[in-house]
This record gives structure tokens, C-alpha cells and sequence, in this order.
């Protein structure tokens, strides 16, 4: 599989189709034309087949695609065939949830540190890791070697906080801080902004749409 | 102000608009130019004319926007200028996270309830609500009177809970768990799949760009 081809566009919408294709495959489905998968994801068939042309063809006229085959291609692209070591920056409520949070484990993500600066936090366990202070991350770093930290602690500490992850060579940030965050050299950073989903459902409940 | 022509697409990208529009705002910025919110925003000048245009003309040549009004108008198309109650089905780490998430009361998500199944949780409070059993939403959805429920339960309860909210008259739900819901008649629902933007990150980290 080679993702030369791949657009940013096409990527953003890969994870929608793989947990389709993880539906589908675990309701016992073999293969499944673009039409059917049109139906069921609500997008039309050509923009299926224009998504999924970039993968080489596994859709064949008549047969449609191997439901196997393409979950497997979109979990390569997406990198979820690999296994990665993720921190918890910031161990309260939010923090604890995306820790325990179905699937995270299961796609390949593993927790193997949480930091916080609450002494009530810290010393608590989080999904078998134990939340230190965020002062030990300079010495924790090397040793567990992260690859993706998960940031959710106050806006005002974000920018700091992102800038240091990045010196003890963090390759990700999932950010779910209110602040966009200008991505350290080297590190991908992708913002969660929890409240435009709210915002997005607050226009169509008041356009009634 | 009219969203008649204000698109599916514009919309979903208006929230954007809004968080930048916003810190502008706070820097004390009275009016912006389209190319000066472009370099902000990392989108191109045209795409920002194009999207903004549909409000009527707030940007004039040789003046730009008017950061106040632009906002302003941006926050009504999104409902921001009403009052929303809101309720919790779900109560344990995410839903406690999302009940404190700064912002949302700011914008007018004020939480009126908060539901859940485990003994543990049940009586304790939340923001300033206690949390109940499910089993009295029926009997307190007649008096909370709630727009919007923010559901954070085991996928496996999401259908049957969502029929359940729309038949207690529901106008939004706000879904946190992994099942796509098929929104019941006359509601809303906007789902959150955080775990897209893990899987995202994952391909960025993989594909090294």
C-alpha cells in the first residue's frame, strides 16, 4: 500500500470509514460494493469510490471491495498497525476518561506514563501507571520513551507545556487544551476542540435543521 | 441576519471562525482583513472571502471585517446567543470532565441534570446538580425541561437510550459513545468520535509529515 497518492482531505475521512469497515466486518460481512457502503455511511457512492481508488483498486467492478482487505489498507495508512506509547499530561477528569477511554488500547495505544501537579492526583493510579508530578518528566522521558502525549491541562500552560514535550522528543500531541497550538518543530499536534461539536449542535437545534 | 444560503460545509467550519474570532477579539483587534485571518487561520484568503460572504457583506474592500460584528453574527448562526439546558446521561469520568469544560456555560450549556446507573455516583453532585438514576428521567425531563443531553454511557446502551431521550422530547443529542446513532425523528445528533482524532495523529506520526 503507498500513500503517495493519499490527499489530506481523503485522510481526514479514512478513521470514518475504518470504523465502518469495523462494523461491517464484525457483522460477518465478506465484501460490500460502494453502493452499499454509500447507503450505510450516508456519503455517495462516487466520493467512495474517488476515497478509496487512492489505495490501488480494491474495489472490483461487480464484486465490490473485500471488507478485510480495505479495513486492513485504511488501518496501515492510519499507522494503527503499529503500537505507540502514549503519556497522559494532565490526569483530572478528562484526562482519566481518555486513559480508560474503549478502543484507545485495543488500536494500539498504550499508556505508559501520567503526569500531573495536584498532589491529590498524584500517586493515584490510572489504568495500571501511577500519575507522578510533571517535574519528573525530564528523567521519566527517556526511559519510557514516548511517542504521543495527550494534553489536557489549563490553556495558560499549553504553549509552555507542548514547547518541553517537544524537547524530550515527542513526536505527537493530541491537544485538548482551548488553545491552538503552533506545532514545535517536528511534532504533529492535533487539537480536539471538544466545543465546536457543541457549537455545530447548537445551530441545528436553533435552525431546527 | 440570514443563514439561508450559509451551507452544510460553511457551517461546519464556522465554529473555527468563532474560537479565532474570538481571541481577535480579546487582543483588543477591531477589524481584520481577510489576509491577515488567512495567515492566522492557515486557510487561504479566498476560501475565508467565500465562507464569510454568505453573512451579507461584513467585508468591505479597503476595511476588512469588523471583528465585533463578524462575531457576533458568526455566534447567532450558531445559536451561541441563546441559553441551552442541558442534562448528563452519564456521569463518570467524561461526562464529569464535560460538565466542567470551561466554556461551555460561558456560551450558554447550562447543566440542569445529570443521570447515571452506579450506585457510586448517584447522589453525588456535579457542577451544582446531583446526579440521579436514569429511571427518574422520566419522571424529571417534564420539570428540567433539558434541550440537549451530552451521552456518555457504554455503547451498547446508546439506541435504546436515544429513543428513550427523544421520546422524553429531547431537541439534540451530543454523542460520546461509539456507536453512530441514527437520529431518532426530530433530533439532533452530533457525535464526537474522539478516537478519529487519535487515528489521524497516529497516520501524521507514522507517515512522518
Amino acid at each position: 500500500v503507498t500513500d503517495k497518492k493519499v490527499s489530506k482531505a481523503v485522510i481526514k475521512r479514512l478513521p470514518r470509514y475504518y470504523r465502518y469497515l469495523q462494523t461491517i466486518k464484525n457483522e460477518g460481512i465478506v465484501r460490500i460494493s460502494s453502493m452499499e457502503l454509500s447507503t450505510r455511511m450516508n456519503v455517495t457512492a462516487s466520493q467512495i469510490r474517488q476515497d478509496l481508488n487512492c489505495f490501488g483498486g480494491f474495489g472490483q467492478q461487480g464484486y465490490g471491495y473485500n471488507v478485510e482487505q480495505l479495513y486492513a489498507a485504511i488501518g496501515e495508512i492510519l499507522g494503527l498497525d503499529k503500537q505507540y506509547k502514549t503519556v497522559i499530561i494532565g490526569a483530572g477528569n478528562l484526562g482519566r476518561a481518555l486513559a480508560n477511554y474503549a478502543g484507545f488500547e485495543r488500536r494500539g495505544f498504550n499508556l505508559v506514563g501520567a503526569f500531573d501537579v495536584s498532589d491529590d492526583i498524584i500517586g493515584t493510579m490510572l489504568n495500571g501507571v501511577e500519575v507522578m508530578h510533571i517535574d519528573r518528566a525530564d528523567e521519566m522521558f527517556p526511559v519510557l520513551k514516548p511517542d504521543i502525549a495527550i494534553l489536557t491541562i489549563p490553556q495558560r500552560y499549553a504553549a509552555a507545556t507542548a514547547a518541553k514535550l517537544a524537547r524530550l522528543g515527542i513526536k505527537g500531541i493530541w491537544n485538548f487544551t482551548h488553545a491552538e497550538l503552533n506545532a514545535p518543530e517536528g511534532v504533529y499536534v492535533e487539537d480536539a476542540h471538544l466545543s465546536d461539536g457543541l457549537m455545530t449542535l447548537s445551530h441545528h437545534i436553533t435552525s431546527g435543521k
